[in-house]
C-alpha cells in the first residue's frame, strides 16, 4: 500500500490522524503531574516523553498549548516543577480517562481515582500506583513554530523506583514492572523482552 | 528505592546512562536511511523518533552530532531527504548492529546485510525488509543548547506499509507486523496488545 503527499493530504481527518500516529512506532506511556500556584493537582497522559540525555539528566516531551493537556503546560510554566510517572498495565484505564476534558479547577487524580503522593518534599504530585517515577524540575521550552507545539524539556531531581528493577548495569526492566506502551492514539500494549544487545562493534 | 540528583550525580558513568535511558519508558525502533551527494548509503538506528503532528504531518527525532548517528546528521542536512524505516522482530539484530562506527566510506547496509530499495522515485534508500517505511523530506533542525543535541523535524512525503496492517479508521497495527520497542540503550521488545480505548469523555 503506498500513500503519496497527495493522497495523505486528502485523507479524512480522522482516518489521518489515527494513520500518521501510528507512524513513529512504540510510544512511552506517561502521566504528568502538576499543581497550579493555589495547590490544585492535575494529571495527564502524554506519549511524547522521551530520552534527551543522560549527562546531565534531562527528558523531553511535546506539547499542544491549545489540546487537552494544557493546563499541564500552565502548570509547569507557573511552578517550574512536574512529575513523570510510567503507566502500567494495573491503570491503563484510569491513566487513559485522564485525557478527557475536565476543567482546570477538576483534579484528575479524583476524577479518575488515580491517588496523589508527594515524596521527598517535593511539591508536585506523584502518582502512589506508578511504580517507577520522578521529579522533574522545568529547564525550558522550544517552541516549534512548524506546527504550534511545545518542546519542554526537564531535569531529573530525584528518582522513586522499586529496588528489584534495577539490574546490576543500571538499566531498569521496566517490563518487570509492568510499564505499558501505546501505539497510535489509543492502543495500549504490554511487551515481552527478545533479547538485549551488546554495544555494537565493528568486526575486525 | 530513592535516588536524590546527588546520588545521580555520583553514579558511576555507565550505570548511570543505562539508568536514565530507562526513564523515558519504551521507545520507538527505527532505521534513518540516507546518502551522501555521491550516493554513498548509510543506514543508523535511533530509538528517538516522535510524532509531531498529524496537520501536517510531522516527524522528529534527537540526533546527537558528536555520536554515531553523525553521518545520518550530515547526509540530511546535505541532501534534504532521508527515509524512516520501522524494525520488526526479524531484523532486530542487523538493526542494532547499524549502531557500530563504521567509516563514511562503509555502507551500514553492506556491513549488516540489510538491502537497500528505492520505491516512487525518493532518492534517499529504504531498507526492504522494513513492513513499514515513509520518505522524509527535512524541515528544519533545532538546536538544544541545554546538551548539544538536535531536533530534526521532518514531512512525511511518502507512506508504504503492508494493506493488511490498516484498520478501517486509519489506525495501523504495528503489532500485527511485528514492530519492536526499545527499552533503556539496548533491550528489544516484541508486544501483546491490552486494548483501544474510545476517546476519552468526562462522565456527565
Amino acid at each position: 500500500m503506498h500513500f503519496t503527499t497527495d493522497a495523505i493530504s486528502q485523507l479524512d481527518k480522522h482516518f489521518r490522524t489515527h494513520l500518521i500516529n501510528s507512524l513513529s512506532g512504540f510510544k512511552s506511556a506517561n502521566l504528568i503531574g502538576t499543581q497550579d500556584s493555589a495547590g490544585n493537582t492535575n494529571l495527564a497522559i502524554v506519549s511524547s516523553v522521551i530520552h534527551l540525555g543522560a549527562h546531565p539528566p534531562l527528558v523531553g516531551m511535546i506539547m499542544r498549548p491549545h489540546s487537552v493537556p494544557r493546563h499541564t503546560f500552565e502548570n509547569i510554566l507557573a511552578t517550574g516543577v512536574y512529575t513523570i510517572n510510567q503507566v502500567n498495565s494495573e491503570i491503563v484505564e484510569q491513566a487513559h480517562q485522564t485525557s478527557a476534558r475536565y476543567d482546570k479547577n477538576e483534579s484528575e487524580f479524583d476524577a479518575t481515582g488515580l491517588t496523589t503522593e508527594y515524596l521527598a518534599n517535593f511539591s508536585a504530585p506523584f502518582v502512589a500506583q506508578s511504580r517507577l517515577k520522578y521529579a522533574v524540575k522545568f529547564v525550558e521550552h522550544q517552541h516549534l513554530a512548524v506546527n504550534g507545539t511545545e518542546l519542554v524539556i526537564g531535569e531529573i531531581i530525584d528518582l522513586h523506583v522499586e529496588d528489584s528493577a534495577i539490574l546490576e548495569d543500571g538499566f531498569i526492566d521496566i517490563e518487570s514492572i509492568n510499564t505499558v506502551t501505546i501505539s497510535g492514539l489509543d492502543s495500549y500494549h504490554k511487551t515481552h523482552a527478545i533479547t538485549r544487545l551488546p554495544y555494537a562493534k565493528k568486526p575486525r
